[in-house]
């Protein structure tokens, strides 16, 4: 029998102490024990019990992690396939930068100041914004269920590199929308300003538990919070980069064609791939039911999409056309990003099918207002991330009894996208007074593949 | 103490009932409790005994899933890589709209279809043939064991996706076998009817209980279900498609060469890769001994696959070869498919070593019969399929006391290849008589992708 | 009641009846049980209550395996995407050949003798040299904690696969360093005695437990097993086999430039990729603390060697190099895998910081000796290696507590890093006598592709 009396059970061996008891109990009854052991045991039951569920959730938080981390390869191939051979490299470097940029600063301000605490933040404005300190090796005080109990099941390492993966997003967002003209310096700077400052203040908004999730907003996996997001922050950056040189012509738009479209598959597969883990990761823990529902309305949104999107570029465009099928699968992606575990089977077809059809026509309208976007980020990530973020509040697009107010999904998708876009405005202005955000003419004629690289991506 | 004589358990607290009873019982006895109490605490130690390894099971099973969508990935990118530039669009094109098809159909009629339940089918001919209404969100009562019980270890959800996810792959064979000259309209509609309505027939004589699997045929995940399936389907249409023009000449078969072989390796690994998820998930469970087996059995596969198409290529051909490797894996993947479980450990390698062998010498038969499979599908999966079954059936390959009869597996694989080639036959004959399945001379001199899609797929 | 008078519980069904015995027991108590039940029921809960946890473990264990599997993928297109097109087959062909037979490889002889127990192995000199037996079926004795118990918490069968995985990765790394001018028969002679024979060698040194292990050397991962010895077996092959023609000339060093660097950017992030499996797989079970403060220091690691390697390469040679910084993630990948799970966050960061600069020095550092290694695989791996064994021995980067000796570190790396370079020169050099190691001059300038595969790589 285990001394109880001469141990305070203070130096962390109460576990140890517990299970012997609690074994005791099993096959001896609970005579003789102690107050001390019984309350060691009963304290190891109650946090025993739950362990596998912990151990599993956190196996499973950290392989969607790595599945978000691979759409970045995603983004990086998609964007650099349906751009200009000679602007590769410089596609390449830029996604390369941010995946890397994005990991450090959302360890070193990022994390803290989405999700604040106490011990992790320095709140300025309540529910709006937090001035958030490192990550420190406290943040998980160890296997046990310490960090966010039984409500966040997983070690808080793990919650901080799944949505460590996600920040990098919308900054990558931005990148293909002003691909091929952008100045890799003056993006460079604005890259590591988005993700590092401004992504963490609305995403804390909603996921911090901030002043939209008072409000009831709904966003399960970030068709506002990242999506929508990245597409506002790529239309000012568009505003004031302008269009490609030679785009819009006096005898209308002029298509540069993607160099290479077995990259771009890759890029979207991959991308599709990598989505399991965004939105089935956002489940937060291994709920059997949650996570396998996701992975079907995941599946169907994006299969709805690609349909879609090719149902209707055949019809406008007269051909069947890859790099629509393609975007409509993103397109439908991001329109199920926001209810993912909300909408019923047909709403998530919908929701991904009306997303395939809507980027279609949107590359098409922005094309008539000559805002240049060559991979078409701001058709496929802010338009239908607003898209996604409203059909959580169609209550025929949801399964009984799920689902959001209309009204505050509107108000909540219009407040995170206001605040990328009037964010990304100024700060690339100022960049643009200061340094100048677009190459020369000439670079931009000869690719910024030599002109900022010194060499071309493809090589003999 | 919970007010159990109030409450009749049939609002869905039972667990939270038993919970807590059953906690009372470990501490305190049960002297006092009700028999409602008693009854509820025994049906709550029932259930979640098992409960973390259907948690696990499901997680395993859907990780699975997302392997083997990637597959679709890979057959995308090995087909298009082995074939010419000039077709590239167009065979990227076909696989994006069967991966997303294919799992729209799998939900509407397939799934119900090939796994008949009173509640999701009708039946039409026991064990042959059952008409399946599209899934609903009822498939999974919950997070508990409800569905399936303890012998499916997972939700239905999860289940669904695994089986949609191998639905598609079907057409995806018949895709690069008809590359390079088949009409797209002519191929899609063929598609949606072969993963729509035919692969869940056959599927559903083994995995859905139906009548081979009466006689003990054994196709753990697929050689003769999803691959021979695919082979023969794929070699009814090129018979009625004819060979490439210009392939067969006077002088004997003129060489056409891959048109970007890092593609072509990308999609052989990736293929291997996902096939983990083919093979390990197959067991549909986190059974440790079963999954971690089979992974052994499926490397070793691959690997001896691989390892002889080199050898007998270099013998045949002077030279080491590369697309013959690279095949020779997938045909070695292939071969130990149907007995991944059952086979020895050297029972696995001269599984896949002689698939290995036998895509290369199958690939230069077909070439002799003038039957043109631009990417070796029918020999991979048709020939190699074949072999894969009756490899089960080969006592001297498998594990003590495993395998199966080989005229049973003989049958099995000559039903489902018979089927899968005269329904093909049959459906792509009428297509061609109403539509015509085959691009014009031009069309095909020119290339498909600027012909149907009216852009090549590498551009500046 | 079960009969347990008359069953001695020799036939393996204790399991059962222990089951049925301890759920009585729950309800009722133990009066009445005889002493054979009650230690069926002890025997069943003191092994089922670890179960779930060696279950999840098992399932970890695999799908880290399946990354590493995917980390060849990420070698064959790094290494082929910055060479020169005309050897691009070759490249692939070698990875294709290598990953293949290491498996076999590994299954017949390595792992027994990297890891050597009595059954398996006969011991030559104890702590350096094992012969080992082929693996056999009864590797794995069941489902139950048999094999390792709870310290190895994983099927045997997980075990195998996730260190064969490994094993192929030595001989990968000299694959790059010696491309383009490599007679093919010859490379694949070496790689098979270096990956069969000599990486399970030094790799029993520490990780099966022997002498290195004896003396507290500490390779959490294999900065020094796997990285720091193929990097030198890469340096002997490199000194043997000289620079590629025209390379150094007397107007100095003449660039070769990469061949496709959208491919090279596939290989370096699927490299990223897998090195989550190579890094939290080596956590060998799936403790949770574990597994996801290493996904950070690895996350941190790489990120930061982007970042550095850009920085440095920025300042040095006055461009933004993509070649460089996917190089300075792989550099700061292999300074972080020795000390993983012992670094502090800060101490991650500067680990692969100094990793990513230290490869940008080192690659022009051996360009100016005319040391040609076309992809900076010595560079990567083995300057890297030895610096990230070197990190676990310098107590500022370290988590409090943690580390090792640094003189022991050095000696450590040292007989790893002398042994591999022994081993490849002498057999490299004897390859050399025997039957040459370099292809013609013609050959080489013709590219290996059409002149021993008989086809180049891209196609029309």
């Amino acid at each position: 029998m285990l001394d109880t009396e001469h141990d305070d059970y203070s130096d962390g061996d109460v576990d140890i102490i517990g299970k012997a008891v609690y074994k005791h109990i099993q096959f001896n009854g609970t005579e003789g024990l102690t107050e001390n052991q019984l309350a060691a045991a009963e304290s190891y039951y109650d946090n025993y019990l739950d362990q596998p569920f912990f151990e599993l959730s956190t196996v499973w938080v950290l392989l969607c992690a790595f599945l978000v981390f691979i759409m970045h390869l995603g983004f990086a191939s998609i964007e650099s396939g349906m751009c200009q051979r000679k602007n590769t490299v410089n596609i390449l470097f830029k996604n390369v930068f941010i995946i890397c940029s994005g990991l450090l600063l959302y360890g070193v301000y990022g994390f803290n100041s989405m999700y604040p605490t106490e011990a992790g933040a320095t709140t300025i404005l309540e529910g709006i914004f937090s001035f958030g300190k490192p990550i420190s090796e406290s943040i998980n005080a160890g296997n046990d269920l310490s960090y966010g109990g039984t409500g966040l099941c997983q070690t808080g390492w793990a919650d901080f590199i799944f949505q460590a993966m996600f920040a990098a997003t919308a900054a990558t967002i931005v990148s293909g929308a002003v691909a091929e003209r952008v100045k890799l310096s003056s993006f460079m700077i604005f890259a590591v300003l988005l993700v590092g400052f401004a992504y963490p203040i609305t995403g804390g908004w909603k996921w911090g538990g901030g002043v939209l999730d008072g409000m009831g907003f709904y966003d399960f996996a970030g068709s506002s919070v990242v999506h929508a997001f990245g597409g506002f922050a790529a239309l000012a950056c568009v505003l004031i980069l302008g269009p490609r040189k030679g785009k819009y012509t006096a005898n209308g738009v002029k298509p540069i064609l993607p160099s290479n479209l077995p990259l771009a598959n890759i890029g979207a597969l991959l991308l599709w791939f990598g989505w399991f883990g965004f939105n089935c990761g956002s489940v937060l823990s291994a709920d059997p039911e949650g996570i396998s529902y996701v992975a079907i309305t995941t599946s169907f949104g994006a299969a709805s999409g690609g349909l879609a999107a090719i149902l209707v570029s055949w019809i406008i465009l007269k051909k069947p056309d890859l790099s629509m099928a393609l975007n409509g699968i993103l397109a439908g992606l991001v329109g199920i990003t926001a209810g993912a575990d909300q909408l019923s089977l047909l709403g998530a077809c919908l929701a991904g099918g009306v997303g395939g059809g809507l980027v279609v026509v949107a590359v098409m309208f922005f094309d008539k207002l000559k805002i240049d976007d060559p991979v078409g980020a701001i058709s496929v990530h802010g338009v239908c991330g607003i898209w996604g973020t409203l059909a959580v509040g169609l209550p025929f697009l949801c399964k009984e009894g799920a689902g959001s107010s209309f009204f505050v999904q509107l108000a909540g998708t219009a407040a995170i996208g206001a605040f990328a876009f009037a964010f990304s405005f100024i700060v690339f202005y100022i960049i643009k007074l200061v340094m100048g955000v677009r190459v020369d003419e000439s670079e931009e004629a000869e690719g910024l593949d030599v002109a900022e690289h010194g060499a071309p991506a493809y090589n003999e």
